[in-house]
């Protein structure tokens, strides 16, 4: 896939130019000093020029006598449509448009983006960019963009959004601290997105980790999907950047409240299995781990420091992060013990002492990697007195490629380690100037190896009465209401099999009475009429209920007071509802849409300590029922699920039901913009959820399933 | 203070070697090359050697001609202790001991230790050591230790417990990373500590920063009271690393488990003052913002940027850390317009493009450094095609020579951004590679400002009945107990003005009823009896007795139930007790000691949600009432303080004023080691709290006042 990018036996480069300070002749000049035309045919396309840096000038991709693969477009906006068009009739498969003016330049611009669009579709061709750097493969090798200069070979891969960053991105590359197998500057992604070229890197064999920058996924949905599948066999990190406008929908409900596209990225990329940086070096520090060394297997680390300090800062870090600290084995402390001087420390972290030589360090660090409890190891140096820097880090390269374990390097300072850190990069050792940074990519590694060890996700479809709903939803938008409380959300929630407080209308006190026998006492009482929207206003709802007595003087008073607060009032009569039980734990659940990654379920905490504490989490549907049960343990409250001061765990399978209904009731109504269930009242394992409240919030826009 | 150290006119290096390989060498090595000897006196001591570097040597510091101002001393340990006698002897003021094998190394070593304290006492010597890397000061200049090479001259003076990551910390210098005015390295802190250093360099006029890394501060009260002095004149940044072991001491309340070492340092360098880096390459960050940029006035920040995803990335890292984006004033928004090309954005982030030169950047920089709302600015830039990265740096420096405002530097990427950086350095623009690093130092600037504009903190005395509290004490000391609840700590908490629920002994039937109607039904009843420990094991508990039948009944049962199943128990009769009204909202008030740093108070919600939530906080006593409002704000759940759903706020100056009552309380008796008020019970503004429950434990160990 998209191979004709990557691998292409012939590159065009239209808008080729002879100025050396036009972009034109930059694209031509790094496919010929990236060493792509040594083994390619190159093609500068150019009506006002013969030869460009020796290559004879085409007038048009047309003129070309041989087949064209790859086409560079480099000239001013306003030509691109027509180019493009030619591009299709000589049958190239693959377009970067490096030109911009195009959908980041207003309406008009929008429109020759989309007329490139469907030139592109007309004529099967796959378009990178507009308004994009170019791309690069190290290993073809094919420079096709006007960076200065060609980024060192290594085994990452590349996208970004913002052109501009690549240039930083590139810059860093060719300082020598990263490496990079492909590199793509997406643009304003008319055709080429992130997605294609996650389905096309998985398998790239030239690749270990895929990297990407990116300010929007406008198709969450199916990025979730693919990403989620890619990741199993690639690690695949993200930065994302910019806080997406969700536009000026009212935010109505707790969940809108919570919920923005920082928590909808949050589940979606954890979710997906995308580990995600929030910065830039921290992308590069975990992909320097997760390119350049083998898989961490447990998360037991070791440490081999000159220093006590930095060994504390080390071990510090690595806890904070969730890593732990290796217990060598009794025959490794031994070995170490006979070895070491006796001020040093044979315990993890290791302390070699300030006088170690690189020997010292060699017979540490074997010793250590040997330990059947070390996952991984961490050398921590900083540059003393008796410090061989070179030959310590020798050593470190050396043994990284006898183990199966990574290994990472923490050489303190600057100048002074400068010669040890490049020994370590020739070894393919990663080099992190301070522990924190070591560790954050220890704990990549970590959460790695989860993501791939996680089972196939399962969806489960619930067997729900989808009519009842429909009905119900299509009545009130013929009513042109927009939302739903009350009675009508207790229908839908029971359609959907969630259990609510049961409930009858009586029309008379015995009847109200006879409906209390049946429900159970105590029981609520509620004001039943078209008219009267604000029941409590009128004294309308009567709470805890507990004799026929206190029924039939509630009703009475109820209707009396409807009559002569609001005589035209027509009065149905009085709902008879059954109280929640004591005892039970206040959550919510709800959910919103997250313009890019759609029905988003929030849980939480529920009552006056959602707004106070916010302490929710969230997932995209659909999601499986582990993902659910994850959700349960995410909040920070998830003790109080266990149960506290001795009471019983609450029913936590009954939660995880309500939430995977709910994801299903949202799924198969795209109208459902908005709902809360607040409280979810859950008793003790085995005894349930009773629904209490739900406001459910419907879509003014048309929208199709 | 401390001048002998860093402004000697003589200094002797006892165990100067001709030997290159040894420290001794180096540190006369450093005294020549480093400067220092051009303008001091140098007298190096070895008994066996007649010159050294062209010095003449002394065989004792005895033999001096002169005044020596500074000792170094580099010889094995067992020499030391008569080497010192000798400087003492000699008048020397201050002495450096960089030779190891003292407290580090055993509990021989320690003794060592302690001999080198009783001889520099004696003398009157002040001593920096044993077991360090030596000292520098730039500006003298005057380089007495055995560090490779002399760090450039800088704003910073760093004090660090590590001589290791001393060493690590002289090679960033050295690599133009930062300039240092002085460098300790404390070693085993014998003498001279972290304090001394604080106060020796808050009036320096070499140094704007102080940078600290320690592992610990054994006189945790002393350093709070002079950091929260000094740090209204200079920023500190610190580096805390390593868990203080709290020793085997039992943790047997909520407060305990909930405070550690760490959240004790966390209150103490809040309420110090100190800033607090969570890694080195932090520290660096902030230092460099600190050290050379003029204050940050308020927290407005405009950046200007050649690139819109980078411009992204700098705009969400300050929001994330609470910055704000500057409101361009019209104006500024118009002169930007007519200047930058249309596709530019003149509002902030104000964007300048790809293709923005040096004097484009000179132009929207020198606008936007002019409007009122701007604080700060920050400038990114990506090496992009037309990028004039050197002369856009030297605009840059030259801008910030002519505002008061900081500006730092983004500039992106390595190899190619190097030369703008190296023009920044020149200027003292700091650079920070990411965005979100930049956004870290201006967050440390606004911290700063913060804690310069703080009143000085006021500590209250209240009147309270502090012989009760004695005399109970004592009792409890006497019958060797050590927790205290029920009744006693009741009697504890009213002698310092705490309300508690009414409660009255009654020994009949008739009493008790008669105790009812005085403290007000309904109430609570429980026996009392020297002999029955677990009332609610022999149902001698009851709750919500709302009438005198019911009193009648619950006494008489009680009694009853006591004679039956312990019949040779000495019963004195029920307590009736105030039920406490509905509708409080449940917190905690905890203690306990911090080893370093003393009492450490915790407020947090109570009930069930302080184990599952641990939403508390922490101030080490004394603070001031200012300080304990702010912990009312610290915690998550906050707004509930301020009432949800429409119900009131809740009498917060009650909560703040028992907190400062408590924290007299635990000063006046250092013997109490914890406590915990659980629940206090808060009610409406003008309500106050009851305090429901508390437990308290005394130390088992003599503690003075």
């Amino acid at each position: 896939m998209l191979d004709y990018f990557f691998k292409p036996k012939s590159v065009a480069v239209i808008g080729a130019s002879t100025d050396p300070d036009k972009l034109g002749y930059a694209v031509l000049e790094n496919l010929v000093e990236g060493g792509y035309a040594q083994q390619g045919k190159v093609y500068p396309i150019n009506p006002h020029a013969e030869k460009i840096l020796g290559y004879e000038v085409f007038s048009s991709v047309t003129e070309v006598p041989g087949e064209i693969d790859l086409a560079v477009i480099v000239i001013p906006y306003t030509y691109v449509p027509d180019v493009l068009r030619e591009c299709g009739e000589k049958g190239i498969p693959a377009v970067v448009v490096i030109s911009a003016g195009f959908r980041e330049a207003g309406m008009e611009g929008l429109e020759r983006e989309l007329e490139l669009i469907d030139i592109a579709e007309e004529h099967g061709i796959r378009l990178v960019g507009p308004n994009c750097l170019g791309i690069i493969d190290t290993f073809t090798p094919l420079n096709a963009s006007f960076s200065a200069g060609t980024p060192p070979k290594g085994p990452m891969a590349f996208m970004s959004q913002s052109g501009a960053l690549g240039t930083a991105i590139l810059d860093w590359a060719q300082a020598g601290r990263l490496g990079l197998s492909k590199f793509v500057s997406l643009g304003n992604k008319a055709d080429v997105s992130e997605i294609d070229l996650m389905k096309a890197w998985v398998d790239d064999p030239d690749t270990n980790v895929i990297l990407m920058y990116s300010e929007g996924l406008p198709n969450g949905q199916e990025f979730i999907e693919v990403a989620r599948e890619i990741t199993r066999k690639i690690p695949l990190v993200a930065v994302k950047s910019g806080v997406t406008e969700s536009g000026s929908r009212a935010v109505s409900s707790h969940t809108g409240s919570l919920a923005g596209s920082e928590q909808a990225y949050q589940a979606a990329f954890q979710q997906a299995g995308v580990l995600r940086a929030e910065d830039m070096a921290s992308l590069f520090d975990m992909a320097l781990a997760l390119g350049y060394q083998p898989l961490l297997k447990n998360n037991r680390i070791a440490i081999v420091t000159n220093a006590g300090g930095p060994g504390i800062l080390a071990t510090d870090a690595l806890e904070h992060r969730g890593m732990s600290l290796s217990r060598l084995e009794v025959e490794t402390i031994q070995d170490l013990e006979k070895y070491l001087p006796d001020a040093a420390s044979a315990a993890n972290p290791v302390d070699v002492l300030g006088d170690a030589r690189a020997n010292r360090y060699e017979f540490a660090l074997k010793a250590v990697s040997e330990d059947p409890n070390v996952d991984g190891l961490l050398v921590v140096l900083t540059p003393q007195a008796m410090t061989e820097i070179g030959a310590t880090a020798e050593a470190v390269g050396k043994i990284s490629q006898e183990i199966d374990k990574p290994i990472m390097g923490c050489f303190m300072g600057e100048a002074k380690v400068e010669s040890g850190i490049e020994v370590l990069r020739k070894y393919n050792v990663p080099n992190y100037s301070f522990p924190e940074r070591a560790a954050l990519a220890f704990r990549a590694m970590a959460d790695y190896r989860e993501i791939r060890l996680r089972p196939q996700p399962k969806f489960e479809t619930f067997d729900v009465d989808q009519q009842t709903v429909r009905d119900l939803l299509e009545r009130v938008k013929s009513e042109d209401r927009y939302s739903i409380g009350d009675l009508e959300a207790w229908d839908i929630l029971e359609a959907y099999g969630i259990r609510i407080p049961k409930s009858k209308l009586a029309e008379s006190q015995d009847q109200a009475v006879e409906y209390a026998a049946e429900i159970g006492y105590p029981v609520v009482l509620k004001i039943t009429s078209p008219d009267i929207l604000h029941k409590t206003d009128v004294g309308g709802v009567k709470v805890g209920l507990e004799s026929p007595e206190e029924v039939r003087d509630a009703f009475e008073l109820m209707l009396y007071r409807a009559e002569r607060y609001l005589p035209e009032a027509e009065v149905w009569g009085c709902q008879v509802q059954e109280m929640a039980p004591p005892g039970g734990l206040e959550v919510l659940i709800g959910m919103n849409r997250d313009p890019q990654f759609g029905p988003l379920i929030t849980f939480g905490l529920g009552g006056i300590y959602v707004e106070a504490l916010k302490d929710v989490t969230f997932r995209v549907a659909p999601f499986s029922r582990k993902e659910a049960q994850a959700m349960l343990e995410e909040i920070r409250a998830s003790s109080l699920l266990e149960g506290v001061r001795g009471e019983p765990p609450v029913d936590k399978d009954s939660i995880v039901e309500i939430l995977m209904r709910i994801g299903q009731l949202v799924q198969q109504f795209p109208e459902i913009a908005e709902l809360d269930i607040n409280p979810l009242i859950v008793y003790p394992e085995g005894q349930g959820a009773i629904a209490i409240d739900m406001r459910l919030v419907l879509s003014s826009e048309k929208e199709g399933e």
